[in-house]
């Protein structure tokens, strides 16, 4: 069997080319929409929800190719709300991966248009994709949970949460809580939508995956916030110290950098803890945690 | 049996309610995302897709009471594409119904999510709401047929060649391909999504059905471009002369505006001889196309 990091570059591979299959071609009318859509998806992203469905069907024993429009459909959900989210009425930022953001490179409208575009195409392809293998009842839950995870009380809820809490002093609670919603959520669904494509899930297992998601989606914003401020802009690919500058609540602000760190760690062992039984077969779970909680940028 | 306007209101009764019903509470956490969702919604809209889809439903013999989410969902589609199109970046509109709009009486970032949410949503309950009563196939098709209407090869992509086609010269051609996608795929959708909650559809309805939506699609914008010109801006609830103003090409900068009228009445004309066979049993239809042109706002 090939190591961990050649298999993962092999899935990150594989995604780029079903987001790559699944978007609409860049000449296609309207083209500057589509080549917008294109442009914010295929820019080199970590693909981390995407590794994360195929490292849990590995878990499972689900074939990779019952993944690929789930793993699409959660990255296409994904940057829809990062579009969204860097527009000049929310964050407001130049920079994404190190390249201009999608208002930036084409303009705020088409930007609006582009994130609108890719949430509703995430819908369109768990509904009817050719490549779509689960059962009309197993896709039907799988847009269930991606609308619970994505809505109003799930992502575009925590990034409301976000939004109100600039220049506010939140409690950890309530950080942990805007979290849960705003990066949690779709994490956790990326767990959940894998599992959905079984027939029948063991409860107990399903319960330890969902913990393993929980655990390793708060790790990465606590990351996230460790970064803001101890990593450079130029490494991140996006500007260092934004979320301080911006009057963000961050775990170093409410608890300190030593004490975010301490959390990391515990919550790293916590999403460890959950895949004990799973033996070798969550070995590239175990690889997705260890690159949320060390990655540079 | 009641009177056509009666019947009518009942329904614009009904399907407040049950977008009532489907909306999240106002002050379920985050209560202020929430409200502004409640506020662009429940908003005295006119309900012309609902009415719609409840009408093709009684041309079919469908239960009201199987039309009802894919009625809601098709609004909430419509009501978030007019929230984002009201935002500074795309039509820049103060006003919509006679109410400040969403980012006026919220703010932008608000607005944007509140739009996000809705479409979020409206996927959603056609998957799993309690009160959908289409069978597993069915509601995919459904979900298909609005990700197909809504997304970029439909009202985004037609959205996206209205905001290109400001301050240029359009053929009439053009013109008619921008309102097909703007606005005609989302009138067709909700002519299709109750059909497709019957198991087996003949081909030859369908079609005339297709046909009838495609007309009155059409038909809705032309009354639109003239309504832009004649009416005022009390009546229409909305800035009058908004379009023409913004250097956005119309019927009546095209054609004229007694060509736009005569192209009115040959449309209307079409869509009345596309229900020739359905006999009485489409009489909520024919009223749905004389109020598409002759509404006054």
């Amino acid at each position: 069997m090939l190591n961990v990091h050649t298999r993962l570059q092999a899935w990150q591979d594989r995604i780029e080319s079903v987001l790559d299959d699944v978007l609409p071609p860049g000449q296609t009318h309207p083209a500057r929409l589509h080549e917008a859509m294109r442009y914010s998806v295929l820019n080199g992203g970590k693909r981390m929800r995407p590794l994360l469905v195929y490292a849990t069907g590995e878990a499972l024993g689900i074939p990779l190719d019952h993944l690929d429009i789930p793993a699409a459909a959660i990255e296409l959900v994904h940057v829809y709300s990062l579009v969204h989210d860097d527009l000049p009425a929310m964050d407001d930022d130049d920079l994404r991966r190190g390249k201009p953001t999608c208002h930036k490179a084409f303009d705020e409208a088409t930007a609006i248009l582009v994130g609108d575009a890719l949430l509703t195409l995430a819908f369109q392809i768990l509904a009817s994709h050719p490549r779509m293998t689960a059962s009309p009842a197993q896709r039907l839950h799988m847009i269930e949970q991606l609308g619970q995870a994505a809505g109003s009380r799930g992502m575009v809820g925590g990034q409301a949460l976000d939004l109100a809490a600039v220049g506010k002093e939140l409690s950890e609670i309530e950080l942990e809580n805007m979290h849960i919603h705003k990066t949690g959520a779709l994490i956790r669904a990326s767990v959940l939508l894998a599992a959905y494509s079984l027939d029948a899930m063991d409860a107990q297992r399903l319960q330890q995956l969902d913990h393993f998601a929980k655990c390793i989606g708060l790790a990465f914003q606590v990351q996230d916030d460790i970064l803001d401020v101890e990593s450079d802009t130029q490494t991140l690919g996006k500007t260092r110290g934004a979320d301080e500058a911006a009057g963000k609540p961050t775990y170093p602000s409410i608890i300190g950098i030593s004490a975010s760190k301490a959390k990391l760690q515990d919550l790293y062992d916590e999403a460890m803890n959950a895949l004990v039984s799973f033996g070798e077969s969550a070995d590239l779970l175990r690889r997705c945690a260890e690159f949320t909680v060390k990655r540079i940028r």
